[in-house]
């Protein structure tokens, strides 16, 4: 006879593989589907992305939820922690009504196309009214998903993106971050300023070439090609399944250093994909415990490891010899001041790791302020540029740089900005626990090695799928909870020597 | 109020997406998934495919069926073709017990296993009792859509393939060509004794410059890549949805002729799914008629135009220019000797046009006799070099040349084998038809242009979807049903200059 949890099992893993179907998808509409079947594409993912709801709200899945629940002490700690999972995402299935998903659907996909023009038209009185209506629907689904979890209305839509996260504890570490950057970000303008300008080395290097060495970093990090691959797209992005990832990059001829730091934090991402726990592929506790926590491994590879100054000098010789070239813009001291070189600025995809928290805090301040009714839109390029101007010092001349620069609040996504940073700051973390338990890390790095670092990670983080909540994954790898303490050392060290 | 009609028409339009969704990533295992995703692929098409067959085994299909046709007075008259072929899609889902299709999927998995290995092995003791399984199930399907079809245990499994055919009609054609195809076959051998040998042109033909010329090719005949691509994989096929074609081929730098024609066999294919009527996407009536169209388009592009000599001198000296060559091996002359030489030998898959309906008259025979239980698995190799003897006047040396060759019968496909040859006679019943209609086809094709034929083709085959029968969409294309005398032109005139 099935139990309901073997049941719920099943339904899941079902709900999941086409979940991965529309990955594959996904990625194959970005890097090599012709225009013309746009069309067919948006409806086999409308679809598929219909029947995964109406499995997710069957009506039988609550009784289920409920027996298995009842039952959990037969379970062991794995089965629990994704009968707990299996809850959370029906929850969030099941608390917002049909009306209002089709209507989100609707207006997001409105307002997207909208944004798409206005931005480059620097028009937000454009794309204003489309976003006003994409706000009252996000609010509305605030609403029930707040009455549902039982948290705030931010916390509902933070818990989508970084499950059991809470906005008390981020506004105590933005606080804490906001009164330090400033202060840090003017010492390390002025140490820059007394060094020499980095010399970017002159290509043409060609793209063959870029991908060649790509490669080989990548396989250096740990990628294995049996489970993988990498293409080119517009935007880079890190798709596919755990056992089938589907990485992007894009070239640029006359400089391979952006598409090869793309690369290595892609393969970040990647890397922890394919190192969630292979028994419970297809589960919800066998997913990335939440966007914080993968976004730490995106940075752990690119920020604290390949932009550290063993790895650069790995990366000096390595592409010196992959282009064959020779001069001083090749040195390992040039590439480290090139791959760490501060500037604020208006983009905060752009940004160096210094400035970028700016970026985060202003978008957080911004969207707490608009979910909970305490700023109307017609305030917010005003409330944006003044924002910017106490965070980094600098305000942008116009909308296309300022509120209108990232699709996320157009496109539906509310509650996700702080999970940049906080991943941040769990990279610095973890990173700082694994040198500190395996002290060969960083030797290995200087080898383009990453075998040392990525067996810590794959014990402290990747094997562990959902199992724990992010605080509990940082306190068993690190020894404590989410803290802004080791991302300072690490900024202070890297950037002020200190 | 939706009507029951308009709710069949939905929840059609969802199988069909999801049934697309398949499609891409079929095309995507065959082209480009690392070997690694197989597992994860494995899962998320078993997904998509349960999915589909509850969708369509819904309790309340059946009711909704009977109430549309009800109503059927107030449908158009696409409507009402699409309803019909609704109720088939509908009856061959419901016929076969769950259990049985279960029991199918295993079985003929493990089997298809076995084979891989057998057939190279050239051991079909190893095999056999796997096929007997596979077998018996499929006369346990075939007694079952037997019931809820009307028809017998083999037109059942045909209907599957070739809607509305029927075996009556069948035994009658091929025993009329199984009666002309050996004398014929003498004739054509001894005059083909008394020319010169044709010459292979001498490579190597790099990859890339074949692959351009291929692309070439295909847009001359009409194919958009604004809605369809051209990649590589070891088997070629025509993949990806009306609107995002995917076409693969394989590349021999050696010689280039096979991979050219093989690329325009299956834009045949691919502009008949290009072709199908619009308004009608993702509905059971705007489907490809049968396997016996379809094969019939890629056959009229392949060996009704495309081997025909106005086409083979504008091939001739298109590839000439394409590989900067020179020589007396590049001839219109030459190049047609090439193209039409028929020679008798055990693959079908490499067969000429004239030996090639010897091998699907063979296994629609035995096929049958298997079926009906009028002979024994342990008889079929014998039969099978027997009927070779009598057909083609050979016979296979061991197994893996004979019974052995083909994955059909051990991948459950049963009832297909007929409509490779049904379509050969198809498309030289429509070639005849639309010349007849449109003398300036033959002229255009000298210039490598389809125009004229495709438009005749869109009209008379294309845009017709599944609206009516193979027999009746011949009738109105053609002016009567599908006959053996246009075939036996084409032959005649081809191959004896008669």
């Amino acid at each position: 006879m099935t139990s309901a949890y073997e049941d719920l099992e099943r339904r899941f893993n079902r709900i999941a593989s086409l979940g991965e179907a529309a990955g594959v998808l996904h990625w194959d509409s970005s890097v090599l589907m012709p225009d013309g079947g746009a069309q067919a594409r948006s409806e086999q993912l409308a679809a598929i992305s219909v029947t995964c709801h109406e499995l997710l709200t069957d009506p039988r899945m609550g009784d289920l939820l409920a027996c298995a629940e009842e039952e959990a002490g037969a379970l062991d700690s794995w089965q629990q922690a994704n009968l707990r999972e299996m809850r959370r995402e029906w929850l969030h299935a099941t608390a917002v009504p049909e009306r209002l998903v089709e209507a989100m659907s609707r207006a997001t996909k409105a307002c997207e196309m909208v944004w798409r023009k206005a931005r480059p038209a620097n028009d937000f009185a454009a794309v204003k009214p489309y976003l006003a209506e994409v706000l009252a629907l996000v609010r509305e689904e605030a609403q029930a998903k707040s009455e549902a979890l039982g948290v705030s209305l931010y916390d509902a839509l933070l818990d989508q993106y970084e499950p059991d996260g809470k906005s008390a504890r981020i506004d105590s570490v933005f606080e804490d971050l906001a009164g330090f950057l400033p202060g840090f970000l003017d010492r390390v303008l002025s140490r820059q300023a007394s060094e020499p300008e980095p010399h970017r080395p002159q290509g043409p290097f060609p793209q063959a070439q870029q991908e060649a060495l790509a490669r080989d970093l990548m396989q250096g990090a740990g990628f294995d090609f049996a489970h993988g691959r990498l293409d080119t797209s517009l935007h880079p992005f890190c798709g596919g399944v755990p056992d089938d990832l589907r990485l992007t990059t894009r070239y640029d001829e006359a400089d391979f250093t952006s598409a090869i730091m793309g690369v290595l934090h892609e393969t970040g991402h990647g890397l922890y994909e394919r190192g969630l726990p292979e028994r419970w592929r297809r589960q919800p506790v066998g997913e990335a415990r939440g966007m914080a926590m993968h976004e730490s491994q995106s940075l752990l590879v690119e920020m604290q490891a390949c932009r550290g100054p063993e790895y650069v000098g790995y990366l000096a010789e390595t592409a010196r010899t992959a282009f064959a070239a020779s001069g001083p813009e090749w040195t390992a001291e040039n590439l480290r001041r090139l791959y760490t070189r501060v500037k604020p600025d208006f983009i905060r995809v752009d940004a160096d790791e210094v400035t970028y928290p700016a970026h985060v805090i202003l978008r957080y301040r911004l969207e707490k302020a608009l979910i909970a009714g305490d700023m109307s839109l017609d305030d917010l390029p005003g409330a944006w540029n003044e924002g910017m101007r106490d965070l980094l010092g600098i305000a942008p001349p116009e909308d296309r740089l300022g509120c209108l620069q990232d699709i996320h609040w157009y496109d539906g996504a509310w509650g996700y900005f702080p999970t940049y940073t906080l991943g941040a700051l769990a990279a610095a973390q973890l990173f700082q626990a694994a040198i500190r338990q395996k002290p060969e890390i960083s030797e290995s790095l200087s080898r383009g090695d990453f075998t040392p670092l990525m067996g810590w990670l794959r014990e402290n983080v990747h094997n562990q799928g959902s199992r724990v909540s992010t605080d509990e994954l940082l306190t068993e790898a690190t020894g404590g909870p989410l803290d802004v303490q080791a991302f300072k050392a690490h900024l202070n060290a890297r950037y002020l020597g200190a």
